[in-house]
């Protein structure tokens, strides 16, 4: 089959044999697949992954192992979704890690990431993930919407995390396509959402989505300038240089998700975290279930992020193209 | 009367005249002041302060402003402590900013702190607080005792913010005189408390008041090769490199509570907060009511914190000494 996979900071074609299924895992033929900032981090070296990136997809199911009949016939062609973490027993792992002991999988001391860690992504014409990770489609969410369940998802972790009712409002830190997400999850849930960016076309996509949008300056200077707090602000700038103007946006005892990943350690001011009592909570991966059904009864609609669909052998051109300014989502078709 | 005051990176001597009382302000003969690791980092430049430091102190109501009778009669000659935030309504700012009207006094929004910012601290013989601020002392604590509410509340202030007694055990990095506190109060509030840091006589100071303590080295290589992660971690070591460290004894979904102010930026891999999915949390002042509380039931007992006391007018010997390795509490008496 045709897959990418990373070298000397490239995306390079290599044919690979389809991967070998464990019993209870599923061989799935990706119809769809996302390109996200952390493929572009790792292409720069985060996690010094070398295999075949790409954790955003939907498919169907080509195969299941060691499984047969009625069972298997349910499966089949089943249009899918997958979550990312591969936990400790549908590796083969027998002396389970605590944190599966406890349920919580995301967190797994011995998991293989798809696309990240140690297992081959959805930049390639199939993918193999444990059945457990699979989520069907519901009829009436198209393709190009079930890509985006994996962001989606983690966009719907911070409802998860934070009881974000008590607040009014929050501020995304942001105009790429999870801080995006974000906005339009925080919406949804019935608070008032203000975006900061830099991007003119892409806080217009904010506007249309009726999340309040305010141009900043690469120096956050603006901000400083605003001089008003929010009690819930989200960081999704996926820049080493967000945590520091997400902090000034933050009131004394509100609250800063995290959402960014990047490859470094960034400079924080944390003492003003600590005088104003600031409560940073990371947050990665969601529910994809949640997520499922946001699409499922239209309460988002991912669809204006896209900006342009590359055919898969196209991988290296659209991972470039990604890069653009203004550019929101990529998708790859096999 | 005698203060010092802070003049390029030293305490000099200067007679000032007794501070002017606003309506309901009291005015306090100090009895007993402590030197903390931020009155240090003034020296250093943090907050730019250049009156008198100092907001550790127990002391004696000597006058009080615009009160008559029975009421100030109850005040004169009490033996109290003193919150060091100050906020708008004793300040006279008619226009209550929107934290004081919550009655969230400690971020207050113009808020002056004792020997901090802006106000006049306890480096001197006598200091000036609206008697909002002042608490009395119980009988049964003593002076030596007394003089560490402060930091004690600031300890406290962890029981405040996280439900402590949901996790079973924490882990308390540094071996300083705040790390030392908190261990107690954690102890104190059943939990197993582990306390990381760099010198065997503070790590001897923990072990008697039953605080298991494990020594690291100044790279926390040893952190590391522990390779264990704690639910509920404090990071207490005054150094911009201590949250690094802190954060590798975070399991994920723990928590990380920020006790450290420092002059300038840190470092961090913030992205590592996210990928474990941490929460941090900046923690300052504390509720006074509380630590005397701790005194008053000889819950925690601080005094064998205490390495010397200095006359006052030795503020700038103490100081120094202050700063030696394996000094613990510095004290100064008027």
């Amino acid at each position: 089959m045709l897959s990418f996979v990373v070298k000397d900071k490239r995306l390079v074609a290599r044919t690979k044999p389809l991967p070998r299924l464990r019993p209870e895992w599923a061989l799935v033929r990706v119809r769809l697949a996302g390109i996200c900032n952390t493929d572009i981090e790792i292409l720069r070296g985060y996690h010094n992954f070398r295999g075949t990136p790409g954790h955003e997809f939907v498919g169907e199911v080509a195969d299941v192992a060691r499984m047969a009949g009625r069972e298997k016939a349910r499966w089949l062609g089943q249009r899918v979704v997958g979550e990312i973490n591969i936990p400790c027993v549908p590796l083969g792992i027998r002396r389970v890690c605590r944190y599966c002991r406890r349920g919580v999988f995301a967190h797994c001391e011995n998991r293989r990431v798809l696309g990240i860690v140690a297992h081959d992504g959805a930049f390639a014409e199939y993918l193999a993930l444990p059945l457990a990770n699979l989520h069907r489609v519901p009829g009436n969410v198209s393709d190009e919407q079930a890509v985006f369940t994996e962001p989606l998802a983690a966009a719907c972790e911070i409802l998860e995390q934070i009881p974000v009712r008590k607040h009014r409002e929050a501020a995304v830190l942001g105009d790429g396509k999870l801080a995006q997400l974000i906005a339009r999850v925080l919406r949804m849930a019935g608070l008032r959402v203000v975006l900061f960016g830099k991007h003119s076309n892409k806080l217009a996509l904010a506007k249309r989505a009726r999340v309040a949008a305010i141009r900043v300056r690469g120096d956050g200077r603006d901000l400083r300038a605003a001089r008003r707090g929010f009690p819930l602000v989200i960081e999704a700038t996926g820049s080493p240089s967000g945590l520091a103007l997400a902090q000034l946006l933050t009131e004394p005892r509100g609250t800063l998700v995290l959402k960014s990943t990047y490859h470094g350690p960034a400079a924080a001011e944390m003492w003003a975290v600590v005088v104003k009592e600031i409560a940073v909570i990371g947050s990665r991966c969601g529910p994809f279930a949640r997520a499922l059904d946001l699409l499922r009864k239209k309460k988002v609609n991912p669809c204006p992020l896209i900006t342009r669909v590359f055919a898969l052998r196209d991988a290296p051109k659209a991972i470039r193209f990604a890069q653009k300014p203004g550019v929101m989502k990529v998708l790859l078709r096999p």
